[in-house]
């Protein structure tokens, strides 16, 4: 691994989990991930990070600082920009603090990847360090929606790995979207439902209707629930836990639900501040618009997953101030706690076998998909 | 045509405007299109509707009513319901209250149609009556999009007529799009935006980059504005009026955004009946929230127009209310007024005309869609 001086690098210490972070490339630079860093730590002073940066940079950030025990700098001289292009950071960029922080999961040095860099790069790079899962055709992007779940949150995935997926790709986002929420969400049967333009069985492209056929199949072997096609409207619904798609129509409803929560909040501003009664009013309720605003913002729902991979990266906006990053490594640990990475890739594994063994006995070969 | 009884049907008198309305298929039933009505002939003395549906049901229904005399029943004794398919609709539906109300615009008694009945039935009946327009290869269903623009809507198609489009029939959409927002929103250059998952160049899928250039291409030539692509944020954004994009991803979008609405009002009401402050606080916004509400409301914003036939027709809502399908019926008007219908097809002739000249002139053949 060039970048990385293996004078500056110390072995990270004991048996403990450890989180491997990205410090450059996001919009606020390193001092904003060296604050996350201390609010997690904080929390769990049993964690351990092993952060990635120019160590004439991250030194003197962290020096002083009462966790800064639980830290080691690994040094890598390179920063991915957000106007890189992720071939050229393919070809070029070993010696990244980016590339270091994945290349540490696939060492075993950590459990968890975290970064706020440009995510196309960030993709491209885990896929060439870390490989395609067995069984994964497409990896994806799993993201936390605001829901009326009890929990508050349902997942949805492609949030935007890859432009498009056939029945294959939808029916492994459904088993990797179930593995996901059984642990980052906690719910132990999750219900999929599969986004398209109506909820009629006739209705949609091909390779949905495909997909329904498949999914509902694999719901039944793996215990898990499904409840048929969805429609864009039901994404926040309590009807289902995981949302499944491909990645240009998830990338959009995410961007077009982000969008609309912005209109709604200006127009509400706006409206509040236009009258003496709107004034008093949004003075005396501040305190529930804000809990509501911290519900519903993308800084604390954060935290895309990529899935389908040898090994867990999450990516974190790239406008992620401290309590963003703290909420994305408080995901990390919790994912690297339950053994996600093994697990995942034992639900997909076991799901492909388990398919394979259905078409055989009911003589059906894989469906010809239109992708 | 069936169903029509030519005893009961009087001819409309005068040589003013004429709308067509569907009095059956809503989930409201026709006493709600007919308080419609009233609602919209109020401020509109100079116009006429042509009412289609069962006579012994909307007789006693208009009776007495002030403006009755500016309405006339088109008798039409069957119903088209939600749960019809299409495909039956198209083949015995020739009965129906929708249909007839298509075929009066077709026979030119009437400018504009409007219906509350499914969406599914009432597109393939206008097809097939109507016809699509000449150039036109996919008609698109345009819906307005609350914004931050001066005039408070933006332009969205297709919201959901076709599942797929290509490259030529996003440069038609960009085209009708264009048109509609000149008359139907009262802009003079309308800003044209291109829905993708990045707004860089290279990304997205073929039938995007190749209908960017179209786009671009045409905007030069028709004295409208391209923005280039959007991103699913920038559909209520104020840098463009019309958004383009396939009627899958157009669908999934809107009720995205309407789901995200619902979601937003349910926290919204529950955070603030939770505490004192906040009941305090809803009770002395309450004039202004209802203003923002109004402002957002499905019901105000309705009227989804098909673009593309020889004809416009426009869907209201299922669940429209007298508000909604006055709203709709007011747009329309507004369309009637501007001879619609006339001004797009010879818009997009005109285009589809340019563009064979300039691909003769640059010697390039149609770009290779992969729909």
């Amino acid at each position: 691994m060039q970048g990385a001086d293996p004078g500056t690098a110390t072995r990270v210490s004991g048996g403990g989990l450890v989180l491997s972070v990205d410090a450059m490339g996001g919009d606020r630079g390193p001092s904003a991930v060296v604050e996350g860093i201390g609010r997690f730590l904080g929390a769990r002073p049993a964690a351990r990070v092993l952060l990635h940066g120019p160590e004439a940079e991250l030194g003197p950030l962290l020096a002083g600082l009462p966790w800064a025990g639980q830290v080691t700098i690994r040094h890598a001289s390179g920063v991915v920009s957000m106007q890189d292009k992720p071939g050229q950071v393919m070809r070029r960029g070993r010696d990244t603090s980016m590339w270091s922080a994945v290349e540490s999961v696939r060492e075993g040095e950590a459990q968890v990847c975290i970064s706020c860099g440009n995510t196309g790069a960030l993709m491209a790079v885990s896929m060439l360090v870390l490989r395609k899962a067995a069984g994964v055709n497409r990896p994806a992007i799993a993201c936390l929606w605001p829901s009326l779940n009890p929990g508050g949150y349902n997942l949805m995935l492609d949030a935007g790995a890859d432009i498009r997926a056939d029945e294959d790709d939808l029916l492994t986002y459904a088993l990797m979207g179930v593995a996901y929420a059984r642990i980052g969400l906690g719910v132990a049967c999750p219900r999929v439902g599969l986004l398209n333009v109506g909820t009629e069985e006739h209705k949609g492209r091909s390779e949905l209707k495909a997909a329904h056929d498949l999914i509902a199949r694999a719901a039944e072997h793996d215990g898990f629930g499904y409840t048929g096609f969805i429609e864009g409207g039901d994404i926040p619904s309590s009807k289902i836990d995981v949302v499944v798609t491909d990645g240009f129509t998830g990338n959009v409803a995410l961007k077009t639900a982000e969008g609309t929560s912005h209109l709604i909040a200006h127009l509400l501003r706006e409206a509040l501040m236009g009258s003496f009664w709107g004034k008093l009013s949004a003075l005396m309720g501040r305190g529930v618009l804000k809990r509501l605003r911290a519900r519903i913002d993308p800084r604390s729902v954060n935290g895309g997953v990529f899935l389908g991979l040898n090994g867990t990266v999450i990516k974190s906006h790239g406008g992620s101030d401290a309590t963003a990053i703290a909420t994305a490594l408080d995901l990390a640990w919790r994912l690297a706690e339950a053994g996600f990475t093994q697990t995942m890739a034992g639900q997909v594994a076991q799901a492909v076998a388990t398919r394979a063994e259905a078409d055989a006995a009911t003589g059906e070969p894989k469906a010809a998909g239109e992708a």
